[in-house]
């Protein structure tokens, strides 16, 4: 196949314009205040697919935000590619750290991206990211160089656990049949080092609330003689992890995949610096579970880690108060074997075994997904593996992620087809922080990288 | 002295009416969005005072909220009541509790209250119980019965520490000079069990922000292998009481005032239905300190009690982030002998030294004050005494309160005077709670039975 860069070349400026214009739509699926926000972005990457040169595109409703659905088949005896992305994006906040506004995507040159970033909310995850692949698929309409059929999933509830995507999945299995799934909803280890994700974490999302007394009492009056919910939620989140940071929950690592000394002799070979590590984020020190690298620590094992915690007078000045409440939201990160659903079952009833008498506790679990792991012998790997070389001239490393993407296992179940992840994000593009971005060299490499991909898939499935 | 009850019987109906006028103003001291109102508010104080029958009344400024400062000389040679009151209040919120708006104040039966209550913030703390004072000075001028000098000190920062009191009466000496501190702005026992506040607890309030990376990160991704702030936040908060609820910090109880068996037996005279307590707060049990009754440890122990935590996501849905940051608002309560300067330093050594390299910490001191004990031998004490005999035909219980009004110990210092406390609230009361009111009959009982203190003073004082 021709490579995509003249054609990139000549309308790169039109591809950032268009992107640019979709990140300009909050759709922040976790806040309903931003519901019609949501609806047309799904409108708009419905557009998208059509001018793309998908012959079929439909909004699909569901019980929670729509999938859009896009199809362009040229030969049934071809091989069928399955492209799943999502459309919403994480909240924003807290907003006082932005440099920009999230929604008012501007073009910042940093050191990693001297050609210079696209600074919003979604930029990366996954506006951008799914954005290549439409993109991909002009290049590959508008120079008939499509080499197979393609499908397009492209949800609106990734960012609050895919609660839609299994009741649609099972429901369409017909629509979506297909040789490999191809997903950028994850990153790259260096701009010079491509990587494919061979394995992602699962998800159990829990929130706690810890009641004492049934109103709000003056802490002097009643101070030291009453539950103060705060003070034993904190216990409580105290006691999940002990001194090694080993998770205290029972039964919480017997299904645990344990790596053996071979596997963890080749992860520690991938390039890291520890000493960049800490000045990118600023800090003083890393901090994790005994006996294992930070590598090993945000990939192999799983996390407890309290996303939100509130309760009390948090305003200006002073309020002695002993608060009824006190809430907060945990998540826990799984590895393979870990079902999410069991392990959100042992956190609640451990949580609700280890409360005081003086205080009632309620754990309403949230979302999860499992995790999963791809063997890296399959034609899709291959073919992914085959485009970087192209495109990149290296091979790229498989790599462990730390990051969740429920569906993928779901769709292993349901679809009966591997997953390829290609992602070209860094870790320092800040998504689901303030200023998150996304490098132009990424997005244009990205839209190169995809359509070689399509090309070798089906040349190895002959 | 003739009984006040015919005149409060004629009047009582526009002592209900001026005291809601007065609590319709916000005069939230913490949050500086009610400067204005807070202002009002003392302008309001001014013009009673006036109306009352004081000759000089001022506005006196501070480097903070001004003083309301009133006077009224009859004769020199006679002795001198100095009242002090606030007229500022505690934030409302959660406002979502409030049957009624905090500021729209409303009179409603209740159990405790047959003759009514009257439900706003501030009417108990302590506009309500601040007022009894103004309109006992107004039947004591108006029937030529007062026996006495008094005069006001009516302030508008007790809810945030007095800030500027110390200031104020450290250069106004001569003007406040007095032979006893009256103050209404504590409680008794219950509405058959008069009492009089012999003992208070000191305070030292302190805030503490844990920071962990310079951003918010995503948290599978970085969990597991960075210091998550609300985890470690919680952890710490978790390490500052043992298993027994002792308080760990190193020398947080050298200075600590130990009572005697016999004071222990004498308080545990004191009328006290643990499961009428359970109930009126809707608790499974009491908790607190190991070897201690309840009404010990909200009097005579002190405590830690966190009044406000936040941090992450705490809106809608989830997120599934590391925070950058995270937030505590902890306060202490301190007994007698304990100094709240060397607390709050003890408590800021302490938490800054237990914190993990990979998170820096912040505490800063916000405010305090010292305990506080009055012996029952003095001249005002035996008034107050008499005074509660003639109006309610019992002898009142000295009692210990948990609570702090700091500037007791400032007045018996600056001032070289005993201060009683009487109060007329109940802990049912709701005082810095959702739904906070005063019993219209405590109200008008205050308005009798403060009279009758200043004939006995006055008496015992020849």
């Amino acid at each position: 196949m021709k490579s995509a860069k003249p054609y990139i070349e000549e309308h790169k400026q039109r591809f950032i314009d268009e992107l640019i214009e979709l990140l300009k739509i909050p759709s922040i699926s976790a806040d309903p205040a931003y519901k019609d926000d949501v609806f047309n972005t799904a409108e708009a990457v419905k557009d998208s697919l059509k001018k793309a040169g998908c012959d079929t595109v439909e909004i699909c409703e569901t019980p929670g935000y729509p999938i859009v659905y896009g199809e362009k088949t040229i030969d049934k005896n071809l091989p069928t590619v399955l492209v799943y992305g999502h459309y919403d994006v994480q909240p924003p906040d807290p907003m006082d750290l932005w440099n920009s506004p999230p929604f008012d995507p501007v073009i910042e040159k940093t050191e990693i991206h001297p050609n210079g970033a696209i600074f919003a909310r979604g930029s990366c995850d996954d506006k951008g990211q799914m954005y290549m692949h439409v993109k991909a698929l002009e290049y590959m309409t508008e120079t008939n160089q499509l080499p197979c059929n393609v499908k397009f999933m492209i949800e609106g509830e990734e960012e609050v656990g895919s609660a839609s995507l299994e009741w649609f999945v099972t429901r369409n299995r017909e629509k979506l049949a297909n040789d490999v799934i191809l997903i950028s909803d994850t990153g790259m280890i260096a701009k010079g080092t491509p990587s494919i994700t061979t394995g992602l974490r699962g998800l159990s999302y829990v929130e706690v609330e810890v009641t004492g007394p049934n109103r709000d009492l003056h802490s002097g009056l009643y101070g030291g003689a009453v539950a103060n919910p705060i003070n034993i939620l904190a216990k409580m989140i105290a006691s999940l992890q002990d001194e090694n940071n080993h998770i205290t929950i029972p039964g919480f690592y017997d299904d645990v995949e344990n790596l053996s000394e071979e596997e963890r002799a080749k992860m520690a070979e991938a390039p890291f610096d520890k000493e960049a590590y800490k000045k990118a984020i600023g800090i003083g020190d890393v901090y994790g579970e005994a006996g294992y690298t930070t590598n090993e620590r945000n990939s192999i094992r799983p996390t407890l880690d309290v996303n939100g915690i509130w309760g009390g007078y948090t305003g200006e000045g002073a309020k002695t108060v002993i608060p009824s409440k006190a809430y907060a939201k945990i998540s826990m990160r799984l590895v393979p074997n870990q079902d999410w659903k069991k392990i959100s079952q042992l956190f609640k009833d451990h949580f609700e075994s280890i409360a005081p008498k003086a205080v009632t506790v309620e754990v309403k679990p949230h979302h999860g997904g499992q995790a999963y792991v791809t063997p890296i012998d399959n034609t899709g790997y291959k073919a992914a593996s085959k485009a970087y070389e192209e495109t990149f001239g290296k091979t790229p490393i498989p790599q462990r992620s730390g990051g969740s993407i429920p569906i993928v296992a779901l769709f292993e179940n349901e679809l009966k087809s591997k997953t390829i992840l290609m992602g070209f994000g860094l870790d320092t593009d800040a998504i689901h922080s303030p200023n998150e971005h996304f490098g132009i060299w990424n997005y244009l490499k990205g839209i190169e990288t995809i359509p070689q991909f399509y090309h070798y898939f089906t040349e190895m499935s002959k």
